[in-house]
């Protein structure tokens, strides 16, 4: 038993910290929703692939009879780690990593459900984390409480930001309180407060996954996507996500310096609003990978790089389509899972 | 999902709170120490047994193959779930039921290595917890960490006395450091605030479980055995313990009265120590059921005896042999574990 008092505390690092690598889930065709855009979300995965490669190293979990056709679509600076998976978004079955202040590495493996039971089968994607921390050789912490990666964001100085609507809904944890949802998350990612959001993006099957709506650009500042028309249910949840982050200081009583990013035109496919969102980026070593929608989405296309430009002047903003993936309910920051670079 | 801050925390009960039973596991010859001496445990527990029976109900696990020979040595008022199990101290192995201000029950399943991997096998004891919370119809909540029922008490309001020497021990959790074995216990049994003892009694094979060093005997008073011989390893552990009472404030920030406790003489049995205590006593609903050693140690008895009753003057204390037990190992306490009078 170690007894350090800075060593003992290990807390999941922002997002920002240098990664070792990324890792992504292929993609399975039996668990699409539009089975028939196979190939064209295989495409918006090879995409974002090769933007961070560009950056950092990727592994990409495959399905052993997809390995030859991801591997012919990703290019270079990628390996593969061939994992039986159900589905595809690594960010919120995946294990979370966290250090001490010697940037020495466990991994979390929350327990998983598919966002509330909403598909089935999920078993080999709730036992996916555990694979990965193994094949890296991470010691791996079981958290008894069904949470996504994709609800969550720290500051790496002991804050988290998520919605209510998501982490509190009776379709993840029917038999814990807030008290011990607070309690368990405060445990395991290591921090001391908890910022609450109400509501995430409207229609956002996820039941409101923080990451499609705010994020910390940096520990005191908060990255949010707005929208101020009164007829858009965006708005009523902008508003209060607006009032709650104003009134409610981090772990180091700073009220929140507040970035709005306009949220694109509203967008159907098949009849379905699309949970279009410029804050589902991703941080790479060096860079931002940015989904971006076209058409008449580019002016807030542009605003929005232009404004996480001038957040992070130092970060190279490589924006991809964001369309093949939103298309089947996510986008980059759901498909990706960060690996810091700390010590085993 | 529930969402009120009074009854969304759910936190241990004091052991002095109305039980609805207590639950006993009936002993396993095959995992004792001293086999040949059997049939006397079993007598040293039914003694025990008969003793809670006349307070509140008891429900003893028996091995199948055991329950003739325990029901006719138990007596009245003892209910029995057969339950294979390895070895025989329910506080260690069984649940700890928590509960809300409107007394709604849930039980914690720790996870259980036979005091640091000191015995296999175990993992029927591991097992225990969830079949007694399916039994009683209360939720099982996993705790992801090894923690035994005897090495923590509460004073049922928010503070929790424990030892360093067992739940920091090596042998228990090695991967989790000291402030994640705090952020844990203070998550699941719902304290604030932990009092650290430094060791438990010398040579006691649960690694210094508190249980049989100090406890609460109400909010604000913690009654503890003491031994100020300076050749008695068991004083310099009594000074630095007494040192830290003095010194810590509990949750509610008094620093707490000690009752101090006399140890009764050294005993040994086939050249190893024994560790008596008078604090291995067990609440009963309206008494208090007190191990005594006889023999050297019959004024030490009485005068133990005497101090309980003028600490608890409205419990009827019922002294029972602890001999039989103690040559296994653990007395009154470690044989007993509580289901508080709740709601399901």
């Amino acid at each position: 038993m170690q007894i350090n008092e800075t060593l003992d505390r290990y807390m999941m690092p922002a997002e920002w910290e240098t990664h070792e690598r990324t890792f992504v889930s292929w993609p399975v065709k039996d668990s699409m929703v539009w089975p028939e855009n196979y190939d064209e979300l295989c495409g918006g995965y090879a995409e974002v692939i090769r933007a961070i490669a560009a950056f950092e190293p990727v592994t990409v979990i495959v399905n052993p009879e997809q390995l030859e056709k991801a591997s012919a679509m990703c290019g270079a600076n990628v390996e593969f780690f061939e994992i039986s998976h159900d589905d595809a978004w690594i960010r919120d079955n995946g294990p979370t990593f966290i250090w001490n202040a010697n940037k020495k590495l466990k991994g979390i493996n929350w327990r998983f459900n598919a966002w509330g039971e909403k598909y089935t089968p999920y078993d080999l994607d709730n036992a996916l984390a555990p694979k990965i921390l193994e094949m890296t050789r991470t010691f791996s912490w079981d958290a008894p409480i069904v949470l996504e990666g994709g609800s969550i964001h720290v500051d790496g100085e002991g804050t988290l930001l998520a919605t209510e609507e998501c982490l509190l809904n009776d379709n993840r944890n029917p038999e814990l309180t807030r008290f011990e949802i607070e309690a368990l998350v405060k445990a395991f990612v290591g921090v001391d407060k908890i910022i609450w959001l109400n509501k995430g993006l409207y229609g956002d099957e996820t039941d409101g996954h923080v990451d499609n709506i705010a994020c910390f650009a940096r520990p005191g500042t908060i990255a949010m996507q707005v929208c101020f028309d009164p007829d858009d249910p965006n708005c009523e949840i902008t508003m209060e996500n607006l009032m709650r982050l104003r009134s409610t200081e981090d772990v180091n009583g700073r009220l929140p310096e507040i970035v709005e990013i306009l949220q694109p035109p509203a967008r159907y496919y098949r009849g379905k609003r699309l949970t279009l969102s410029y804050l589902n980026f991703y941080f790479v070593n060096g860079g931002l990978i940015v989904p971006v929608f076209g058409g008449d989405a580019e002016a807030y296309d542009y605003a929005a790089i232009n404004k996480l430009q001038a957040i992070f002047p130092d970060r190279r903003i490589v924006a991809v389509d964001g369309m093949p993936l939103i298309k089947e309910g996510g986008n980059v920051h759901c498909i990706t899972q960060q690996m810091p670079l700390g010590y085993l």
